[in-house]
């Protein structure tokens, strides 16, 4: 029995959306998904992902989303133009604007679409992970407030300790999913998606600065495969394929635990050794 | 020595741009490079980053792009607005729009910026190959225009006769350079990142409906890297992760021939079988 009286979860609470002038949506930042300097990357693609799935126009399920963090967003509200720049038979695309006080500090594209019964196959193998129960939960540092709303219980590449000195490659898998649970839909997905932290972490075992530049989610799995998850765990991992003067590139895929492929995401990160 | 009245690379004058009104940039369409419907979308986001590229407003060089083919391009003159939503300390955000007839048939973002040195490492092998005089030249059939101005010459997964049937992977490896041979630019780049064929066919052994939604590439290397490259070939590997009810996903990496990895990309293509 649900009560309708409990305060909503907080990721419902912080991606929650009200009308706004000139057509657009306002959001508020949420202090339960704050990262070091604004919000967490993966809560503000969420967030534009809700912005569509809600908008009357949209076609079909999210099919892609590119979202490019181009300033810090600032505590409190913000305001999110979605225009459907082309509406096909089967896809539609999506241009966004995060603003605040008509700056904009993130933009975005997005795909959407209707799926269709095709041929079908998974191509690259789960990676092998002893079940979620049998891995101790081991987050991120307290003082990452977004990261205390999940639970994550890294089989490999965990959160260096600090000064734990150079680590051979930059693999993170973990067992993850909502804290509290929830059921997993398309933002909750997309936020997933950024859960892994930066990479270059790992290889030098201290942090130092890094933050998301450009951020791309492909979402395979279709409205119902999500509602088959349910709020079991999500198997992630994530690795970089080459650090370069002040960059890295970091793909993730995330997989349901009957080997399902629900998303992969690749992102651009900067970072200042 | 350079003879100047020989005329431009046909891709140099693919991605030839002029001045438009309302601050826009003017291209054009050209038979050279065209695909099955529209131009190979390869040209399409080449000519992006060089409307980048040779913006005054620009910092920095290329780091990623996604380009979301919204609807084919008509044969002709098209526009594209550029816009530096953001410019940082050390790197820029770009929204661009391609439009004929003021309709949107293109969207894209980009970001640049500026290279610093740091800690570097590449963690990925480039796949082993026999050089490339040991692997004969063989592209794609003859009525795909575009393919004619890439010499291609396929380790693996080389493009299937017509009903070759199923295929256990979707891998395919092949050396490609433009040809004529060119020195590789950003522009270049950008567009051999879009060289393989939609992986399903290799995987189903035959043609069929099937078409980029949205492009991203993650340009690893520097402008000095891609000087050093010059005319020589670069090795190119795409594989899918997942094809699942209409759509797919495509990773392809693209490797100097001395084990530099230049530029990742990833894709997500529409597909009917």
């Amino acid at each position: 029995m649900i009560d309708i009286d409990a305060p909503p979860h907080p990721f419902d609470a912080a991606i929650a959306l009200a009308p706004a002038t000139d057509g657009r949506i306002r959001s508020r930042t949420r202090p339960e998904y704050a990262n070091m300097v604004g919000p967490f990357g993966g809560i503000t693609a969420a967030t534009l992902v809700q912005a569509v799935q809600q908008h009357p126009d949209r076609l079909g399920d999210p099919l892609s989303i590119t979202v490019n963090y181009a300033a810090p967003v600032a505590d409190g509200d913000f305001d999110i133009s979605a225009r459907a720049v082309r509406t096909n038979r089967t896809n539609q695309h999506w241009t966004l604007e995060l603003t605040q006080d008509d700056v904009v500090t993130t933009t975005a594209t997005a795909v959407f679409g209707v799926h269709r019964d095709t041929w079908s196959d998974t191509e690259i193998e789960m990676p092998p992970a002893p079940s979620p129960d049998a891995v101790p939960v081991q987050g991120f540092p307290d003082f990452i407030a977004w990261a205390r709303n999940y639970e994550m219980r890294f089989v490999e590449g965990a959160v260096p300790d600090q000064d734990a000195g150079d680590h051979p490659d930059s693999t993170s898998t973990l067992w993850v999913r909502d804290n509290p649970a929830r059921p997993l839909d398309f933002p909750a997905l997309a936020s997933l998606c950024d859960v892994f932290y930066p990479r270059v972490f790992l290889r030098r075992g201290r942090y130092m600065a890094a933050g998301t530049v450009s951020l791309t989610a492909y979402f395979h799995a279709d409205a119902e495969e999500l509602v088959a998850q349910g709020t079991d765990y999500i198997l992630g991992t994530a690795r970089t394929r080459r650090f370069s003067r002040g960059y890295f590139d970091q793909t993730a895929h995330l997989w349901g635990r009957g080997g399902t492929l629900l998303a992969s995401s690749h992102q651009l990160v900067y970072f200042k050794d």
